[in-house]
């Protein structure tokens, strides 16, 4: 069983022994932002913050996890007693989750005792980081495909069980219709969708005979998998056996291919069932699917009403990581910020300002600090307020309804899947000589 | 709470209802295999067996599963009775973890009634997926920087949590000395590392203070981060600390860069420490480090004792999945094969064989059928019968060991970073006669 409170990097750890020594325990400012937008993506969308709430209003240290540290002999007696009663006590600032962001625009801001503001570093990165990961690739799956059924399938290669569920959850809020993940389904109350495998028609001692059985098993529902040995052969198998079944009042709902030119079976396919006349018989694809290739489908509009994407959607495959961070801004009312070569921030509190024009399209954003005054609408929000929730999170449908208005809000050359020349984003001259500012005293 | 048996595509619940409608629930034979290497991949390291069986022996539907089941209107009750009971009572054969293999040779099978066999699919996949694409990448690393500390740094970018746990695993098991993720410490016995952050030096005063803090909060044992403001400045500041802290009887265990170019970073800083006698001051460094840094480091003689390498190895950026499957190869004594384009299968139990030279090199492989004759070691052994272990499996040590003896009986060419031409795996003739004879039959 993993524990959250160590679910971290031991130097949060071996930090907050120090800190604990030296008495310090000032209200710490940390933002957590993206530095840089992988060369394949326009804009990312925040997720993550409803797993964020759960992992801070849950953080302790059970007795197990204080005499496990205890037994390492890094921690004095002293120390880990303190961290018996940690709980986080702190302000939480957040984009909605399915907001549209833009490199070091902050997402989340954390304010607390430097302690549990530096604690909880670890998680809260690992948590926002995949799921804005993988909502930002699978929002492009749902822009290149419009109005089609796109099911996420890729448990089996997803990163972990952890990764699975939460990738379910991020591309459903970014779009995708539902998940093949049954657990997903029940965690979060994600529409569920499931076929065949190859194995069940292999193990049948032919492919009309697996149909057959699937058809009767699950009476109107059964999609069933076309491509185990010569996808027309059976498609026409699927035509003879709807003629069967028709006489005792079951119908068939689709057929999934899953290999070969998808298109071109795709068309093949619907002209035999069409000639027959089960135009109400569904055609699903999958296969080593990602937006681009969705694109080309619907482009040469292949004759598919759905899809499954997995693998390259749940591990971002062309960009598995942002270059993400979670940075102390400002400690007991002094801003700062790290010189780093590469790798400078933003100090002080910030907000994120968005220009929006009158027929709703985003127009540029400016990043200010929080005190300034900024015109159009102000992201960041207040989501938890010493330690406690400011009102319920939105229910994942509506992120979903919020990720769909600020994908739709975006100037069009953002949302084409073809690199940009990207979006406004200013810097306030306030932030700019604040930095010189803290740059000096350092 | 997360369910084993609900971390299954729904798909896999629609076949075994079909199956329980059918009353066919034969013994099936599933081979799990990489259907082709990754580019920048010249071998394979087996990894993740140890938690498929934990999987497999805590396999089973509670009641609050069966009953979400009941909810969703897609079973039937006498279906959903029968998963009461379903327990993992097959066999299991496969490559200790640590194994080097190649495209195509099935590194577990599992022989079970149907239902089972079917059911563990995608979180069998999904354990094996993973953990072998970790090893098979942090490998690569520990062949980069022979002899050199190498830390996992990357709980934050991982793909969740268990992925974050499960890296940590692999790459400890592929070469790495630990990790800095306590959980996985405390799960794994793997050895915990840990250093201080950026925000350390931030909420000081000054950097000066803050390395003499931490060094006194950690006698002996501190590593000071010292590229927060100019590198060579603070390593100027940890030999006037190291001097004064000695008076005391405190010494100061390494330095830690993390920025800008490392290499030249880490001469100056060894040049500066040296100059002041203070060659046990270990240099650690970090950043966007990966398998060919690490090379480029080593090659130019770069004074650097240890690397923290995080997120390229935890997501294995250049090849963030494995072209893998499992399928069934047998059903009820009759050989399967699935024939879609691109993606065939070789049908029926098999074993690997592998030649090895009286230098102890590996030579070449055989993917031979399980009942034909063999020579050199056969790689595939017992691992579970009727759902029993049939003996412990090893410890995380011990596969670490074996994978380290594994990588040195490769041919150079293949332990290099480049591509190289490829290892020969031979497939029997007998194997490609029941293919033919298997195509023929569907």
């Amino acid at each position: 069983m993993q524990s959250p409170a160590l679910l971290t990097d031991l130097y949060e750890l071996t930090m907050l022994q120090a800190y604990h020594a030296e008495q310090m325990n000032g209200r710490a400012v940390f933002e957590l932002f993206v530095r840089a937008l992988p060369r394949t993506r326009n804009f990312l969308l925040a997720a993550g913050l409803a797993q964020v709430v759960e992992h801070l209003q849950e953080l302790r240290f059970g007795a197990d996890d204080l005499s496990w540290l205890a037994s390492t002999g890094r921690f004095s007696p002293r120390f880990l007693e303190s961290l018996r009663d940690l709980r986080f006590t702190g302000d939480v600032d957040a984009m909605p989750e399915g907001s549209v962001f833009f490199a070091d625009e902050p997402i989340l801001r954390i304010v607390a005792p430097l302690s549990e503001a530096q604690l909880v570093e670890s998680r809260v990165i690992n948590l926002m980081h995949y799921q804005t990961l993988v909502a930002s690739k699978a929002v492009r799956s749902a822009l290149a495909a419009p109005g089609r059924l796109l099911v996420d399938f890729g448990l089996r290669r997803s990163h972990g069980a952890e990764a699975a569920l939460l990738s379910a959850r991020a591309s459903h809020l970014a779009g995708f219709t539902g998940t093949a993940t049954v657990e997903a389904g029940r965690a979060f109350g994600i529409p569920v969708y499931g076929t065949m495998a190859h194995s069940y028609v292999q193990v049948h001692a032919d492919e009309a005979e697996a149909f057959e059985r699937f058809a009767i098993a699950q009476p109107d529902n059964a999609i069933l998998l076309i491509d185990t040995y010569d996808t027309e052969r059976a498609a026409r198998r699927v035509v003879e056996l709807a003629g069967r079944l028709a006489h005792r009042g079951i119908s068939i709902k689709g057929v999934r291919i899953d290999s070969g030119d998808l298109g071109e079976h795709a068309r093949r396919v619907r002209t035999i069932l069409d000639s027959a006349g089960l135009a109400s018989i569904t055609i699903f694809a999958s296969g080593n699917l990602d937006e681009h290739r969705l694109r080309d489908l619907v482009a040469q509009r292949a004759p598919i009403d759905g899809f499954g994407v997995g693998t390259r959607m749940n591990t971002s495959a062309d960009a598995p990581y942002l270059d993400c961070a979670y940075k102390l801004q400002e400690y007991e009312g002094r801003a700062r910020r790290k010189r780093s070569a590469g790798k400078a921030t933003w100090p002080g509190r910030k907000q994120v300002w968005r220009q929006i024009a009158s027929d709703g399209r985003f127009e540029r954003d400016a990043l200010r600090l929080a005190d300034e005054p900024g015109s159009g609408v102000a992201l960041l929000a207040p989501v938890m307020r010493a330690g406690k929730l400011v009102a319920a999170l939105p229910t994942l449908a509506a992120s979903r309804a919020h990720a769909q208005a600020q994908v739709a809000a975006l100037p069009p050359a953002l949302r084409a899947l073809d690199e940009c020349s990207g979006y406004e984003v200013e810097i306030s001259p306030a932030l700019r000589a604040l930095a010189a500012e803290v740059d000096l005293s350092t």
